[in-house]
């Protein structure tokens, strides 16, 4: 897509719009660009940046103050050495990409114009301008008021400003069409294009549909097994108790082999090697400008003390806080629930027939606004608690939110479980929160969104061109700029996560009381791959692209889910009357059995999640050569040193080249 | 302790001695010198070898093959490298040593004579003796019996035959002696000198010592708290509950810092950062000679299917029914008390009060059998897995020995908590069983060895000088040797490792109802770490250093004995009676507290094990430092081989030396 100069249009491929607030100075703008363009040696990011021309049917409306940035095909590759980024070399083994030895990796041909995919090229651009820092500044030249500290984030400082209003990366709109087709866009009975989606959206977006596949395969025994439940009406408890154990061992073993499945995936893509320590600070982070102890490179430090008193002095609280709200808030609920029905049964009218409709309305209503406001409060916490990773930020976001809304969503079934002992209303319960959650859910994430993206596009469009969308192949680029620049900006897949999180919830937690549950997940899933597809196509903005090595914290949760599934479902079947008949005599002897088999099924758990390895053993050999290779390369490294430090320093060479090529040699045979 | 030739006194320091069975055939012992004596570059092992000279009064019995073993310094340090043992750099940091590099490690002066500890040297001798494999001999010259295998082990080969009787290190008299005077010979209020321990015995058994130390200072609350229980005689559960709820979470805190001051020994001692993928297949390892994947070096390979079947078809059943068996005898012990209480209760006479201890007797007696037949069994088993590292065949003896032995100490323990719900028998048995477990051990650890060893000794030092002993300086090697050859072989730290975890066990299991526990183990770890010393010192044949980075599995079996001890001390206060009688109503109300008190506590001590960092902050910088470092050289090596393939070969070298010193010098510059 390289454009020809003229007419509004860069002279390089534009990948990532910066956009200004429209009544910047122009003395602050010419400051930015410039830095921008600056050379890497005097702090700049040697990125191309060119500003937008006005589209094809310019309105006095538009913002003229958008920026178009690209980079030489050199300068993204030593941006790739600097990350770091893995490539696959010539042996098949993934290494971390050097320039130096471009010419050994598989698939660089030429000037290497197609060695990096689109996502890599455009996460590159976004970790220069992210890692442009403020030099000698005081402030940005032209507005006094946005005061600059060196060695923090000029871009981070303009988005947090106001000035800078966003960055995102651009679409391609010739590999996006091929991307949906293959996608979504013919029903199929195939796998997801993974390679496809990693190319064009990323790593971390390719594991999550990775993950909503493997997932959705993995329920399927789950679904088959539970669907003669639903057929023959069994309602005996001995089956039950068949079909839960049968889930509590599967959920263990699914969760296992996907950690393998994940690092496979990860390690083919080269996110497997990346070392967390490496990772650059966030943007958002902020300290004192001192050296980092492991690289030795300058960059803001801030004590590890202060944000683990910030995490456990205000931000546990405030979640504990938070939580005790909620319960509080579900006991009113069925407190209200339970006047409204005793209003109705002492004298039942059409009014007190729709009283009792109006508890449920209000708290799931309540909920919803719980879940908003304290989302909100998570994220301002854990910005506050200012942590070094982005990784470490998510986990501690994704912790925080995901307590709550497990809380919030399951705090009824569990009252309803163990408090109300009602085994009927629990079904009925959960299948009503169940079908209605992923109904709402795919309404909201896909539907509406594309309906507000379709009525925000159609009076653009109308301005333009008749009938020319953002598929449209004539769209001029300052055009489709603009139309990009107006679509949602898609938050990650946070919500993809936590909405697996709840629906697997569903599944195991009570799945002894309601086996269909995963029938319906399986159905869900299915909808849930067309409708995220579609949305990550059309509805938002282009999301740069994350290169995780697997799900992370997600793992996490989902193993505790499986640990309380185990206690939970222990306790249902304990309390269900076929059991009780067994042991007619004494509830003691009752307890005493299902607290024994419970421990027994968390002992096999554990000791499953420690036979079965994390990683394949291909995968395992494959890293310990790479890290064998480079401990015998830093040998090498230091007999060249140590040999060279006791001899006098301009004497020719004492190694022998020959020698060198014999010792070094494996590395490169390969 | 260089020692000049003559009077059957070798050239070189002795480090190892080998002992051939007195009637080896000439040929077989001059093509195994020979072997050892080769080049590298030949097969062989450049060690320096020499036959011992008959003793100051020498005697028609004693055996005249005993071969010392040495190594001049240089093959040491090279060994050194080959072994990728750690010193510590110059910077402060621990680094894997080279020869080319040498100068730049502290402590490293002139010739590099004292850089390397005895331990050490012991180490890479044996490690080199142990790595001597065949070549094209089919089998030991002189000896068509001993058939040999391409790339299998000489040594081991010889050892399993009988041909070599044992390969052990020899003591160092002066500075054994400055050992045990800090050691052992004098009461003192100090810590150990667990880096003199290290140097002398290395880095596993200073680990043992330093755990033991360790464990003996965590223990000191607990039983500080315990002993106005025992004073006071107080008797009322409320107490018994703080008590045992101090002890829980108390026992989690002590083994997660236990991690950190584990791993910050290691690091101090190098052995953190040794790969276990690194690590040489173990000596009796065997398979078909194949090429290692991770370092494409040659030796032999097994697959790790037909190992998985070994351990899960065989071992595992194996050791299912032996805990069956020992369930059964203690069934039958029961029994047997049973009807021995009932005899004498029915007409009480002298014999059948005699009668009443014959069961416990018996039951002790066979129990000592079964842990010796199984021990023996166990061993067996864990050699035909054929596991490819030391480490991981120390695994697998470790779990089989431990399970087991978990079971014959504590099941009559359990039996009477649980089933028989006897507490006052409950504090006798384990009373009983703590303290006579004691004493037992103290006796035939060290006592009866160091008796035996005595004997012998007074017999050999009679038969050469009148009153000369181990410890006396004027003992010629000869006869030092001999002496040490006939005592008796130190078999690693294992039944101290499983010793300490009993009393763990008798610690935390029960402490609810036995506050005194933690004072008896306290007084039994004082004394002994002085009868570990002097057996160590005095007792057994200097052992093989063992670069251990961990005490390995034992951390896990001491983890899961603190969740094991969550379980019974919260049944147990469950089933007090003063705890009973808060819940007069029902006793399922009692149960389901109890349940969920115990899962809060589980709980907690999984969260508490997840927020403990198992290595210190300042250790982690420093590995990643020398990861990173690591990874930037061979960037760096990657770059000047791609720079140089893409040029002429034989122009001057493209980058000029400041280039390359300014690049790299951040390593040498600490």
């Amino acid at each position: 897509m390289m454009l020809s100069a003229g007419n509004g249009v860069p002279s390089f491929t534009p990948r990532v719009v910066l956009e200004l607030a429209s009544d910047t100075k122009e003395e602050a703008i010419t400051w930015l660009l410039s830095r921008i363009r600056d050379t890497q040696y005097n702090g700049g990011t040697e990125l191309l940046v060119e500003q937008l021309g006005p589209g094809a049917d310019a309105q006095e409306k538009e913002n003229p103050n958008m920026f178009l940035v690209g980079a030489t095909w050199q300068r993204l590759l030593s941006g790739a050495e600097d990350l770091g980024l893995f490539k696959e070399f010539n042996d098949g083994s993934m290494r971390a990409f050097t320039c130096a030895n471009k010419y050994n990796f598989k698939d660089f041909k030429g000037d290497g114009d197609s060695f990096l995919s689109t996502a890599e090229c455009q996460y590159i651009i976004k970790h220069e301008l992210d890692t442009l820092r403020a030099k000698d500044e005081t402030h940005v030249p032209g507005l006094s008021r946005v005061k600059l500290y060196p060695g923090k984030s000029v871009i981070r400082r303009l988005l947090s400003k106001g000035i800078l209003i966003q960055v995102f990366p651009l679409h391609e709109k010739e590999e996006l069409k091929r991307l949906s087709f293959a996608w979504y866009k013919k029903v199929k009975l195939s796998f997801q294009p993974l390679e496809d989606i990693r190319h064009y959206y990323g790593e971390g977006q390719a594991l999550y549909f990775g993950f909503l596949e493997y997932f959705t395969f993995a329920l399927v025994p789950m679904a088959l097994i539970g669907v003669p439940y639903y057929l023959f009406d069994w309602e005996d408890y001995d089956k039950y108790v068949i079909f839960a154990s049968f889930n509590l061992v599967w959920c263990t073993v699914i969760l296992e082999l996907w950690k393998r499945c994940s690092s496979s995936l990860a390690y083919r893509w080269g996110t497997l090697s990346r070392k967390k320590a490496f990772e650059e600070p966030r943007p958002g982070f902020h300290g004192v400008l001192g050296f980092n102890p492991v690289t030795g490179r300058q960059e803001p430090l801030y004590p590890n003390a202060k944000r683990q008193l910030r995490v456990y002095l205000v931000s546990l609280p405030f979640v504990l806080l938070c939580l005790y709200l909620s319960l509080y808030v579900m006991m009113i609920y069925f407190l209200m629930e339970g006047w409204a029905l005793s209003v109705h049964d002492a004298e039942p009218t059409f009014w007190t027939g729709i009283l009792c409709f109006i508890p449920s309305v209000l708290y799931a209503v309540v909920i919803e606004i719980m879940n908003l406001i304290y989302r909100y409060a998570a994220e301002f916490l854990t910005e506050w608690e200012n942590h070094r990773l982005e990784s470490s930020y998510q986990n501690h976001l994704v912790l925080k939110v995901l307590v709550f809304n497990f809380f919030n969503c399951f705090a009824s079934l569990f009252y309803i479980a163990f408090v109300m002992q009602d085994m009927v209303l629990l079904r009925q319960s959960l299948a009503t929160l169940l079908i209605t959650s992923q109904i709402l859910n795919q309404l909201m994430e896909a539907f509406l969104p594309y309906w507000l993206q379709r009525r925000r596009n159609k009076k653009m469009v109308r301005k333009i061109h008749k009938g020319k969308t953002l598929e449209d192949q004539e769209l001029p680029l300052a055009n489709q700029v603009r139309l990009e620049a107006d679509m949602s900006t898609y938050l990650g897949t946070f919500d993809d996560y936590l909405e697996l999180f709840l629906l697997f919830g569903y599944v195991s937690l009570f799945s002894c009381v309601y086996p269909l549950a995963a029938v319906l997940v399986v159905l869900n899933n299915i909808t849930e791959v067309y409708s995220d597809a579609f949305k990550m196509c059309r509805v938002f903005k282009r999301p740069f692209s994350d290169p995780a090595a697997n799900i992370g914290v997600w793992q996490l949760a989902f193993e505790a889910m499986s640990v309380i599934a185990v206690v939970t479902n222990c306790s249902l079947i304990g309390m269900s009357p076929q059991v009780k008949a067994y042991f007619p005599d004494s509830d003691m002897q009752l307890i005493l059995w299902t607290v024994a088999i419970e421990h027994g099924l968390l002992a096999f758990k554990f000791i499953l999640t420690f036979l079965i390895p994390d990683v394949p053993k291909h995968i395992q050999i494959n890293l310990s050569r790479l890290e064998f290779e480079s401990r015998e390369a830093l040998k090498k490294k230091r007999a060249l040193r140590g040999g060279k430090s006791w001899k006098p320093r301009r004497s020719p060479r004492p190694p022998s080249e020959e020698e060198e090529e014999e010792g070094g040699g494996r590395a490169d045979a390969r």
